[in-house]
């Protein structure tokens, strides 16, 4: 660890309300301390650093002007928020963020009344800010609604929506457009080209020293002269029509790195504004730390760092991960089949769609955020005659699940739903877990639901769904690596519908759907050791179900635990709803369903997590010897 | 029945290729036979009149054009599709729409190949568009893509993502936004205004008349004039920035109802158009039929009518709807408590928030189609004091589950989600099942998911709902009326996670959660006759369970059977969940959960559906006889 930075006036800053005495000079130097310190923290932690150096200035202008918490800050999406967190009294904490107990790598309503809206998923920011603005009018919560939200985010339908609801509401409404020209990959679609072109004619210095020259115009921020101000920064505009058409007045383009244009502008709309206001600010990701800046995603999420090189201390690992196995598995499906395209929403790089997408530039669609079209998009590329991968992770999916149900599912279209990040994912919390997409997936008619035991397994499913074409295909796999297992040269096609017997045992079968089964049969060795030696079979699909393979273990055991990455609703549920149709239950069997627990699972480590879960070995083994009503001295778990 | 138009022209048109031999002259008379059709057979079968009246000439232009199927022409909701539909070979079955083993009222890909891509939600159609698009570009299905969608739809955040990646892709696609001003309720938000922008400064008959004009100077529509005349077109366009920005080419306003309009500029795009187009087309619901025309809906969904007077033939009924019960009992617990707003996603008259807001003007928000932004909306009210009610279609509600999940219930905030049209809707068939909602809200942490057995106790709930400060709530209750029970005063908030007996009998006990009670009823009265008395509760709850009520009526009976009007992952899901985990298998319990089947099943009577899932009363007798292992003489069902 480098040596912590000196912050002389970052020190004497507990709470927001200690800017209010600061000097715009004082506040100047603040940011670059900001800066120091969350460069520093990071490097402790890793997370998400270059969206919080692109706003350390503006997180200063935010808090120095508004009055937060009775005025609402919401950062959309949230990971640009550790400079937030830091002049939020939660300085002291910083160094935890995202491990187990400490602060959450999001904002989060229940880790300080500064997080007014907590956020994880993009494009929720300027629908919850107007749910305060219209609460406060109508005699709730007082105090002004501020959204602060990316070029990426803002070019989500949800977004859209949003915008539309306000401009037509004409509430005081403040929403900040951080324009970076990158939201996690670098931005598609025609609404970031669109922003490109406002400020291609006005060379960035020009708006800058332009608006140096309004500053020096101003007599004091508060008094007469900052209506003038306002109006002659707005006539910079070199665009804002489509903001302007749907109700908003438009501010900006604003050098998001320069107080000295920042804080009147602000000062001017908090004092002045009586409608929405959308108030565009330009920044760079990773702003001021070279390493971060020089990324090719500027530093979006990291590992932990050195300070001085910026070098990643990312342990290495020997299996590869599923995320790169579902990439090189599709890739060869693809060489074979030209029918074969892919879809990313907005994550290249997270779903392995980069590696894809380099080898089949032409087959590679990143639609953006915009998770309700990439899955319809999907469906149409299918009802034409395509293959395609929509690929997704669980959380992300839904966002898109209307038509899933409404364009996919119900229309028996053959679209390969590729859902990585399912069951609990670690760093990001409970958010990001991928808990649900089972159960509200394998109630679809049609669909076909498979879950990957390791990364072996995934290879085949990538082969089953490019070959299965009729009707939907699921398939989840978790973050991380795989467990290392020996891996096949090529994917072969499974037999729909069917499991497979891992081992023969007695008494007990353990019917494990993902991979939890490394779990699982950690759990039947430590039992061998007791003498009980349990059946051990993989589900692999959740729908259609292996009647026969679960009718013979019910049949043939006295108990059976089924075991899967997800809540209640899913595997466990559809395992339970043949079983009592087939009368199973009618002559006892001591059946349960080990689910993911009624509760949001903060972050941790995602081994910690399952064992918060109640999912690991010792308490899968734990369960086992409950039901078979084994005393055990010395009880573990 | 009124006489049956004369249409010779029609007669002659069993295809849309027979539109090709037409004269222009020719095709105007036709559109007149096709709106003097689809009055005649709306009149006999019920349906959404207005849109489909309000295409008539466009679907005329489309297909004497376009060449369906090769090219993809996809209705956008689907429900102006009527006179496509007796233009596409569906003519002799035109009466039969809605109805059981009838034409749907929506495109349906299963039945014609001249409905590439289905539709009954709204916004998906220019994704499907895209995704023909594309497919014909790498080789999939060849043709066009055309996508027509109405104002309302397009002011979605969905159909804002499909044009900023169309914009971007920059493939050969027609957009015909269908702007009539009203989509089913008049048209909210930013985006309509704007629309309406669009053409305030350039009288409708002014545009008339100059198109008129522009069609004068065509030597012939595909010479060399054409181009000209496009320019010209285009050059009327009082704006369409919005689209231009977002890289499609625009062209519009042109009066949709005037075909000396349409046929020269869909002629002159169609032979031209390299990139994305909008054409934007101006028409009136309800066209050309005074009735229609006059209502305050514009005819957007009607019951059977005398097509001289427009008179509908709605049977009366004797009980109020579940969604009157709802409003009503909304207002009043509004009257008492100030904070209660309500959120509906453009359906205030479906919701009955119609009623909601002609009480509380100020505390209704009709957000427009936009069920993302009305969930975070609503998120941000109850963040900020108020309390919320979210009011939903349950169908409508997949499109903001991950709202529901990641804004609502993440951070446990008081969204209370009354979810109309829960089960099996009837004539809009499966699309507008609420098949799923019990599933994916009720293994959500914290949700409370209740259902109205009747509508009674929808009075209780709303009162329950209203009363609950402590995390979201959740009810659920069916299109339709009541079942004619004696209504409360004022509604009495329920304990949370409490069911309660209705009648108490022995051997087998039906555990009902929601309006399925009155068949369990009748099923009940029914075994009675033959010496069973089957023990009758009502679960209220599906989340929290009511555990005490759930293990009693399991350890006191040989079987238990639960039935609701959901698909499986829901209710009986759980209480099988609650069961394994008590170990009441272990010791054998005739367990069995009724839910819907494993199929969409297509329109007809709700009844009639009901019983096509099994789930009539005599099917649940006949499972309890199965159950029981009664045989019977004379089996039913």
């Amino acid at each position: 660890m480098a040596d912590l930075p000196a912050t002389p006036i970052l020190d004497r800053v507990k709470l927001p309300v200690d800017l209010k005495g600061l000097s715009d000079r004082e506040l100047r130097q603040l940011a670059d301390e900001l800066r120091a310190e969350t460069i520093s923290a990071v490097s402790v932690t890793g997370g998400h650093l270059g969206a919080g150096l692109g706003v350390v200035e503006l997180t200063v202008a935010l808090h120095a002007i508004f009055n937060a918490p009775r005025d609402k800050i919401i950062w959309d999406v949230g990971h640009q928020c550790y400079p937030h967190k830091i002049l939020t009294g939660r300085r002291d904490r910083i160094r935890t963020l995202r491990t187990e107990g400490g602060l959450s790598g999001f904002t989060k309503r229940s880790e300080s009344p500064y997080d007014p809206f907590g956020a994880a998923h993009s494009s929720t920011s300027i629908s919850a800010a107007l749910g305060f603005a219209v609460a406060a009018d109508l005699g709730g919560d007082p105090g002004d609604a501020v959204a602060v939200i990316g070029d990426g985010s803002m070019s989500a339908g949800m977004a859209f929506e949003a915008m539309n609801n306000a401009g037509h509401l004409k509430k005081r409404l403040f929403v900040v457009l951080n324009d970076n020209e990158m939201s996690i990959a670098p931005p598609v679609g025609a609404f970031s080209a669109y922003l490109s072109r406002m400020y291609a004619g006005a060379p960035f210095h020009d708006l800058k020293s332009a608006a140096r020259g309004v500053v020096s115009l101003l007599p004091g921020p508060f008094q007469e002269g900052a209506r003038r101000a306002k109006e002659m920064i707005k006539g910079m505009a070199v665009g804002g029509t489509l903001f302007e058409e749907l109700g908003f007045t438009y501010v900006g383009p604003i050098d998001g790195h320069d107080l000295d244009q920042l804080l009147p502008v602000l000062r001017t709309i908090h004092a002045r504004a009586t409608g929405p206001m959308l108030i565009h600010v330009l920044t760079k990701k990773g702003k001021g730390y070279a390493p971060a800046e020089n990324s090719p995603d500027r530093g979006h999420a990291r590992a932990k760092f050195d300070v001085v090189t910026g070098e990643q201390k990312k342990a290495p690992s020997n299996a590869p991960s599923y995320t790169r196995v579902f990439a090189e598995s599709l890739i060869k499906e693809a060489e074979a089949d030209p029918r074969i395209v892919a879809i990313t929403a907005a994550m290249p790089d997270g779903t392995g769609l980069d590696l894809f997408g380099a080898r089949f530039p032409k087959r590679t669609f990143d639609v953006g955020i915009a998770e309700q079209h990439a899955v319809t998009f999907s469906a149409g590329l299918a009802a034409g005659g395509m293959k395609p991968f929509c690929t997704i992770y669980s959380t992300f999916l839904q966002r898109g699940y209307d038509q899933v149900v409404h364009d996919v599912a119900i229309q028996r279209l053959p679209v390969r739903f590729a859902i990585d990040r399912a069951g609990l994912v670690g760093a990001d919390g409970a958010t990001h877990a991928g808990s649900f997409d089972v159960a509200f997936l394998a109630n679809l008619p049609g669909m076909v639901v498979m879950a990957a035991a390791d990364e072996a397994e995934l290879v085949h499913m990538v082969a089953t769904a490019a070959a299965h074409d009729d009707g939907p295909i699921a398939f989840r796999y978790p973050r991380g690596e795989g467990v290392g297992v020996e891996m096949p040269a090529r994917g072969v096609p499974l037999e729909i519908g069917k499991g497979r017997m891992i081992r023969e045992g007695g008494r007990i079968a353990l019917l494990s759907f993902g991979t939890r089964l490394s779990e699982v049969l950690k759990a039947a060795e430590a039992l061998a050791a007791r003498g009980i030696t349990p059946t051990v079979a993989d589900a692999r699909f959740a729908k259609p179900l292996d009647r026969d393979l679960i009718l013979q273990l019910a049949r043939t055991h006295e108990a059976l635990i089924t075991i899967e990455e997800g809540a209640v609703g899913g595997f466990g549920s559809h395992v339970a709803q043949l079983l009592a149709h087939e009368g199973v239950f009618d002559r006892g069997l001591k059946y349960r369903s080990m689910v993911l627990p009624d509760s949001f699972i903060d972050q941790a480590s995602p081994e910690a997590m399952y064992r918060v879960a109640g999912m690991d070995a010792p308490q899968i083994e734990a369960k086992v010897l409950e039901v078979l009503g084994v005393s055990v001295v010395g009880k573990r778990a």
